[in-house]
């Protein structure tokens, strides 16, 4: 794409009530757009961010059997009082329509799929069933000073697992952990997340959140030395050791939930009154899983940890472009030979942002380059052409590398 | 996608409360589920079209120079003010957050691109600018009885384009009308799709909308039999003849909008104060268009028109898979066989539907294949398969065809 042609701009300041870092870095350089506390518009940048996180997750929950449904964001009052949480939810939108009609706005959605499912699976031969969405959720904040990490209106992936039996849930419940380690890792957060446990509301001892560490993270964890499983400080008291391997040494850290899961059981079928028939005719109540990520939550976290003074360094797999292409060229002869470049680097399938701003100071172009963070600055000027060449340099490296334009394998 | 897999059954009845031909034959065939009235959630397979039908218009609107973005639902007040829209648009719905704070649901967004726009393009270098978003509306309908076709919550394409004058607004326009009309012939509408002048409401004479022709549209219009303009029947009165081309014989017909363009020129830039600078210096309001259309819509719409007593004929583009491959295998050998057909039709890139069930009848399976609506049909039996062939069928059309296996080219 061509920077002329985009119609946002880098800015110098963010707006002086944002206090996050994620969202300051997202809004100078054109990400976001904040219309009102936890509340944000995705411009193209960051549109093409949320779109490539949101697509590993679909490919690795795919992989683990979910299939993609969208349940609606408006639900109806019943629903709610039927799980106690129309009341019970502090954070839930709750609106009244024509006709006195009452709704919220889904928090979360186990309220539409427990009776969804149990419209279609009651049969043990239907079981086990995994459905999922990526779709907006809304909460009544009381706060909303994270940016992008605690937002009154975010994207979340949501997915349910539905078994015949405790056994089937656990067995599934692992596979899904191993799914969420490996969507963190392709979005560049691998090292720095952990498993780590947390309480586990009425129904289990346990639940896992995946929790990121930073230094600006709102939540607390004890991270075990030796294996790197975590605990959340909420039931650190209970558990003086690590879970998993029973190791003393555990440190103190500050981090960001990106995920969590949770095994229901049967909270919500028991509310809804889901029940199946087993092998035997006898009915028996469906025991629940739920698991869930907020992409725009994880693109937030992806700029709390990558970033430097000059702005974000993305992850190759989420970039908004692989490449950022700059022209130096000032005559009508370089500008062709530079747009040729940018043109055979698209054809050849790299995703190029081709800065080819006529006004703009060389020392701009690389203050916004670095600022919006793609992986791969492309320079071309009158002094690389000379040479048949560009420069070439990593966000992240100091070192810039002469490379004959042949050799970029264009052609 | 192996249909055992599948966690949705087609259903003999559509619920007794929805009226609507598009929604019956989407709920008995499994492609949407009616959480409540004008509120669906998409299954598996109606996402499938669902994203199908969003991805052509963004191809669409994209070659148009639209940039997508992403806006959120939950607009503050204090822009819906603004525009006189908080009390003056019944169908907005409102409502009251933490603090007192009131929020209401984007039914369309002018009042937020608006001053969006404002932010980044101030100058006249910087226009035009066209944005889009593919998003959901709530729209608080006092009546919702059309299925797909009226929701409380539905899915829309939004483009707004920002002008420095109404003649660069009137050739956009002309653009973003031709785009609609390539959206509609490829999502199977073409032929019964006409531009309809409308009503222009206080800046402009007209607006148009699309309408697609059907026996069950809540619409009238007046076709021009001679060059397929058309005009809706709220200003049939004012425009007696085709405003297009004269003609005074023009047909009544029923039909469905399914999208409309609008020149707002100054309406919202006004309410906004968003002016520009000029080459002289001067500072000028900006002129807009608003242009529509809602992908969740359009997919009732296309059923409304494609389908026969058996159930939906899904165009090409469109359909949820490609291939219905039914097999009426019994011994293992011979579903061995049929297994390796799919695994070759899917790894050949062919999006295919496997009708794997061994515990329905051939009637009930053909029978589900027409509810469902995918337009190939591949049929592979004990008596195909001594032939070393499969039967194969178009959803439209009777005729069936022996194809030799070898003849499909998936080795």
């Amino acid at each position: 794409m061509r920077q002329t042609k985009l119609f946002t701009k880098t800015q110098r300041e963010a707006p002086k009530d944002e206090v996050s870092l994620n969202a300051q870095l997202l809004i100078r350089a054109g990400f976001v757009d904040k219309l009102m506390a936890g509340v944000y518009t995705y411009l193209p940048l960051g549109l093409r961010v949320l779109d490539k996180i949101k697509n590993i997750i679909r490919e690795e929950i795919n992989a683990v059997g979910g299939q993609e449904i969208l349940m609606p964001a408006l639900n109806p009052k019943e629903n709610w009082e039927k799980t106690g949480r129309w009341s019970g939810l502090d954070v839930l939108f709750r609106l009244e329509g024509a006709g006195g009609k009452e709704y919220a706005l889904g928090a979360s959605h186990e309220e539409v799929v427990t009776p969804l499912v149990q419209r279609f699976a009651n049969s043990y031969k239907d079981l086990p069933v995994a459905v999922y969405q990526i779709q907006d959720k809304f909460r009544n904040e009381p706060r909303a000073k994270s940016g992008l990490l605690r937002g009154r209106e975010f994207s979340m992936k949501d997915l349910y697992s539905f078994h015949a039996n405790e056994s089937d849930l656990d067995e599934y419940y692992e596979k899904v952990k191993a799914a969420y380690l490996k969507i963190y890792g392709r979005c560049g957060l691998g090292q720095l997340t952990h498993v780590v446990f947390a309480s586990g509301g009425t129904f289990s001892k346990y639940s896992h959140e995946f929790q990121t560490i930073t230094e600006y993270g709102e939540d607390v964890i004890f991270v075990c030395a030796k294996c790197g499983t975590g605990v959340n400080k909420e039931i650190i008291d209970e558990q003086k050791i690590c879970p998993e391997c029973g190791n003393e040494k555990l440190e103190e850290k500050k981090s960001i939930e990106v995920g969590n899961i949770f095994k229901l059981k049967t909270k919500y079928s028991s509310a809804f009154d889901y029940k199946y028939t087993d092998e035997k005719g006898e009915k028996q109540t469906v025991t629940m899983g739920c698991y869930g990520i907020g992409p725009s939550r994880v693109l937030g976290t992806i700029v709390e940890v990558h970033h430097d003074d000059g702005g974000i360094i993305w992850p190759e797999s989420v970039a908004p472009f692989q490449i950022h292409l700059i022209s130096l060229c000032k005559d009508a002869k370089n500008i062709k030979q530079a747009d040729e470049i940018y043109e055979a680097l698209t054809k050849s399938g790299k995703e190029v942002l081709y800065d080819d701003r006529a006004d703009a100071t060389a020392g701009a172009k690389f203050a916004d380059s670095d600022l919006i963070g793609i992986p791969t600055r492309i320079i071309v000027s009158q002094k690389t052409l000379e040479k048949e060449s560009i420069e070439m340099k990593k966000r992240g490296e100091k070192e810039i590398v002469l490379l004959k334009i042949k050799s970029l394998k264009i052609d």
